[in-house]
């Protein structure tokens, strides 16, 4: 299966959305049961399955975020895109994949970033 | 193990530039034996094996190319970029992931992209 390039822009902007307005639990659900998330790709931790995930957003749960989509490729049912994060004054650019179930849900996500990519605001 | 993030970039710069210098072979040779490409991503083909990885390149062999390094970012053995490709007046601007083995051989390469991202110079 494949979806249409801008029905994969709407998952990821959702998703996006949701990491400033919603709960750890809120982006969460945005994943399959047993997907993955590896953030940052080669920090030597992959967060397997819903609650282990859930887990990570806590981290910035209750911080003041902002998102914005900044380029967005797509292919099948995979997304490729830079987006930026403000956290505090702390602004990051990410390079992030993801891949999709036929539900529309994240079935594995791998963000790509370094010290390197860090700017303070 | 991993990478510093500046080797994998000096790897990435130095396909860039086979790409644009060199021949299909000599762009095969930065892949590992049995590395897999997938380009664009969803296209419902995926080279396996260096010979086959050989082919896909040939079908810009002789062409004016240039390519230009536009964002990168990488983690352990693996790297996400943007990068611009100009294949006479057509100008394509895909994110690419790249995963490498211990020996600076691509193991990888995936390339998300789509008509949206073709500009015409």
């Amino acid at each position: 299966m494949t979806f249409e390039p801008d029905a994969l822009k709407t998952l990821v902007q959702r998703y996006l959305d949701t990491v400033v307005n919603g709960s750890a639990d809120d982006v969460a659900a945005l994943y399959a049961e047993d997907a993955t998330l590896e953030d940052p790709v080669g920090g030597g931790e992959v967060h397997i399955g819903r609650q282990a995930i859930a887990g990570f957003y806590k981290n910035t749960d209750g911080l003041e975020l902002s998102t914005e989509l900044l380029s967005f490729r797509s292919g099948g049912t995979e997304a490729a895109f830079v987006f930026a994060i403000t956290v505090g004054t702390m602004r990051i650019e990410p390079i992030e994949v993801m891949t999709f179930n036929s539900e529309g849900l994240i079935t594995s996500m791998k963000a790509y970033w370094g010290p390197a990519d860090i700017t303070q605001l």
